[in-house]
């Protein structure tokens, strides 16, 4: 470790709204450093652990996604890769999951939940056992990751939080893990590194709109490499499994899924989702809200196929072991 | 087991390149039988043990994924779903991947590879092993499934064979393995069932067009439910994992993974298997045909985010463990 810093969510100037490589650095640190986060949760923490849905219609999207830095890196220039390593994942006591209302327009099915709902977790009683309860009989695997991951653009102005971009940002994936290496693709002088946006759990499309929100506290060491011409977007490595990582593994349970086909790949999402909601309200008594959000922080969008033209199929695929007790086993 | 009945590839009469309910059924089983069925590969056979890239050119797409029935299943009606259990699935002693020319515009990428190649597997060899060798130290590993499985659609008329619908046919689904089961929504009398398009591996989305393609036999058992009005497209379930299976569980490397990030859902996905492509080319040495065919067959699209508006994030992500030796260890 070559250098140490800390950056504080109660430090305004630490949190940003924008990207914008006109942002004053808040640190410089050398190629090696860790940093240490503590970060507001992508909502910046409007909803907390005594929150209802009777909040939800307050929530304000424009707060949304903020990300804490930007941290200069010396000796990254542009065409040289900023390499992300997440050496430390926590989450806080609480999370949350919520369905924004409709007309804020999130969400894959937003046009189809006109109504808003959210769910409190309880990320502390179960931590030891490494899950959270969705309700009883429905356990959830605590994998923590940072949704907003991500360094300054080359164009200069202002560039919303919320989507993702070539140069990372909020690319909400899931697989990014403690132990993960993640790659971007330096633009200007110092990369200008910023995180955000801690999630206990998500699922591959994170489909309501919003995964186990939560505070989280991340450390993470920041490098710089030369010669790899080849990454222009995010890249990642996932870590490799220990022998007691082996050891501890869960049999498997298999997974159910439904496939959504369709000559668009975003309706045939969709499909694949409604058809996931449909089967947990037909199969397993969920509510319609409940079985959105389960798919949400649970549930994986895959592409099953992508080349038999006219149609795509995606896969909404649930893995089994979720389901722990009665009345779902 | 209800009843047997062996479909063949020799007998012409059991082969269609069309779906259409007006089909004449090659055979009449109760619900609750065992089929067996000894299949073409998905390019009608035409590439052999023995075929090499010369031979691509020549290729007909026209008698591309040969479906094997049609079976009329007693009591099936429409509303009901066929519940399909694949009892036994065994791969020919070879297999073949190919990068069809990109005049015929078939592969996520086409119009960037208007080239053609052809790889033929050894399946023989490593059987006993699970896997098959790609190149001297890039092993694959053998997860048989099939690519065709459906039944007839509502509508009167002929429907390609190449495009998946939601009665199934080409959905292309690795994960629909030995020991899966399968739900289709039964849309005529008697389900009509037909199956075909071996695949000894493939990675999620098929990406160049073409999996680990092999002549099959299967053994499939096809069963009547009443009452699951959810099933309105394929749904599935993957198998349980045994004691043994977990026993022999290889240790994971992790995974390396390119993400595409695009307005456009299609074109986040050619962006993520292009950065997989630069990477293998980059970082392993592989050519540029090589890399294309390696992630068709071994690389998994997840959709990592939908919902980030405007732009999604699909990743192009590759298991690790496939690189067993040198030069890529």
């Amino acid at each position: 470790m070559a250098h140490s810093f800390h950056v504080s969510k109660s430090n305004h100037s630490h949190v940003h709204l924008k990207w914008d490589n006109a942002l004053k650095p808040i640190h410089t640190v050398d190629s090696g450093s860790e940093v240490s986060f503590d970060l507001l949760d992508g909502g910046h923490n409007q909803f907390t652990a005594t929150s209802t849905a009777e909040d939800v219609p307050n929530f304000n999207l424009a707060l949304g996604d903020p990300a804490h830095g930007p941290i200069f890196v010396n000796g990254a220039e542009p065409g040289d890769i900023l390499k992300v390593e997440f050496l430390r994942l926590e989450t806080a006591s609480y999370g949350w999951t919520a369905i924004l209302p409709g007309s804020i327009g999130f969400g894959l099915l937003a046009d189809e939940f006109p109504g808003h709902a959210l769910k409190i977790w309880d990320l502390e009683t179960h931590k030891a056992e490494g899950y959270t309860v969705f309700k009883e009989g429905i356990h959830i695997p605590i994998k923590p990751f940072l949704g907003v991951v991500g360094i300054a653009h080359e164009a200069a102005g202002e560039y919303s939080t919320i989507p993702p971009y070539d140069t990372g940002g909020n690319i909400d994936t899931k697989h990014i893990t403690e132990g993960s290496v993640l790659y971007l693709p330096v633009k200007v002088k110092g990369a200008l590194f910023s995180c955000g946006d801690g999630h206990a759990a998500q699922g591959d499309g994170e489909s309501c709109g919003t995964a186990i929100e939560t505070p989280m506290k991340a450390t993470i060491r920041l490098s710089v490499e030369k010669g790899k011409p080849w990454v222009k977007s995010p890249h990642y490595l996932t870590p490799a499994e220990t022998d007691e990582m082996v050891k501890s593994r869960v049999q498997g349970k298999g997974e159910y899924a439904a496939l959504g086909i369709d000559a668009d790949l975003l309706q045939a999402s969709r499909k694949a989702l409604r058809g996931l909601i449909d089967w947990l309200m037909g199969e397993k008594g969920l509510s319609r809200d409940e079985s959105y959000m389960l798919a949400s922080v649970a549930a994986d969008l895959k592409i099953a196929e992508i080349v038999d033209m006219p149609n795509f199929a995606v896969a909404c695929s649930l893995p089994l072991s979720i389901f722990v007790g009665k009345p779902y086993v």
